[in-house]
């Protein structure tokens, strides 16, 4: 089973709407942030997927719920665990708390795609490697 | 059955990401313009239904399917449907379009929630009562 | 002396932030948007100098002055003047209304640069020639 | 004089744009991160700062210049520094850095502002205390 990887974001204005709270799209923007730290953390950076391998990590299908707001100041804690890999896919649970309190949490598909054509294309193993060994 | 409200979005720099396409977090913001619009529509303001009311509708829960990107310069066809109203929550499906290309699917649950606790809140009836006639 | 092109922007939940106006950084994607239309109104999408001529047109000076809030709703005018013209570069003087309200004003100088190596580049001649009559 | 406040800030694809680029407007989020970081060093919390005096900082006026693009992954390095505390006011220079290569440099004026008026208030003797002596 994969290890939970977590990361913390801060809530700044720009993160915020007029209701006084994290803007809805906001929460897409810090699971993608935690995903991008997580393969830089493998060793992997999204430039160099795209410079060394000409391949992209596309978002395909999210369901996620809002459960509690989140607000200005706070220190929020996402977390990603990959629940499972495929050949050009794979799919990953986040989940983003305020200390103990589940604020929201998504089931993320994400697809393995070439930048010329953003056509599905394998994932490096090299990258699979480090995902089974996380 | 109601009927399909349309709203079109083109898309700027603002909305794009270095992968050269809409970012995904921008299909969010596109679907609730089209959302405001249409309660727009309906006769409704947000700022009026805060300042009258008390009340916000925010999104509950959203599954979101992402087909085909979208690019710089596109012109988008926006939709919305309401597939269920409840007491206070409602379901609706939202779609974009480039032309005949469908590049996104949402379906979309949004609680009628108090401005004070963000607590759920019955739906004001004028509000439905538009919304079954449209 | 060049005529005055206006466009038409409404604020959305996604523009304002948690002090209930119209985020700061959420003006400069108006005068960006009112930019890209004016250069659409004159018959060149941004796309297409991309992809035609290898060129962008980059910000390189901005002075914004924030005069009043806007706010949630608010259906805006914002502006686009040329002040000046140069080889490769150009300064545009943009404001924002609401009604006969002067919200901003901003001094931009915008260049015209290379996609490769993001160096200046001489406007092409047919732009000069469109923003000369327009 | 003021010492230097330096805050960190990782690119993501959130901050481009389609010309493969950080996006203009999100340089004015990432100064705004740094003075908000900077308040927070100083012993203040913006949502403090609402709840406890009723005051808001507002940007009034920036000028900033944009001298080399920022890319996605980079890490950049953001600066403020006081250059004049007024009654109600202060103007900071704000500097974005990867490594050595200076990006951008923008000169903020932020005023004190009552959140229900949005009108000039004096900045609280504590927090001048704290900017003086930092």
């Amino acid at each position: 089973m994969s290890k939970v990887f977590r990361w913390p974001v801060r809530v700044y204005y720009e993160d915020t709407d007029a209701g006084g709270v994290l803007y809805h799209a906001s929460y897409l923007r810090f699971f993608e942030r935690t995903r991008t730290e997580w393969l830089r953390a493998l060793g992997f950076e999204q430039t160099q997927l795209l410079e060394q391998f000409g391949l992209l990590f596309a978002v395909r299908q999210m369901s996620i719920d809002y459960l509690r707001p989140a607000r200005l100041d706070d220190l929020l804690n996402v977390s990603l665990e990959v629940l499972k890999t495929g050949k050009a896919s794979m799919q990953v649970l986040q989940q983003m708390h305020r200390e103990d309190e589940l604020l929201s949490t998504a089931t993320v598909k994400i697809a393995c795609i070439t930048e010329e054509s953003f056509k599905p294309a394998p994932i490096p193993d090299m990258i699979k490697k480090e995902i089974a060994h996380a």
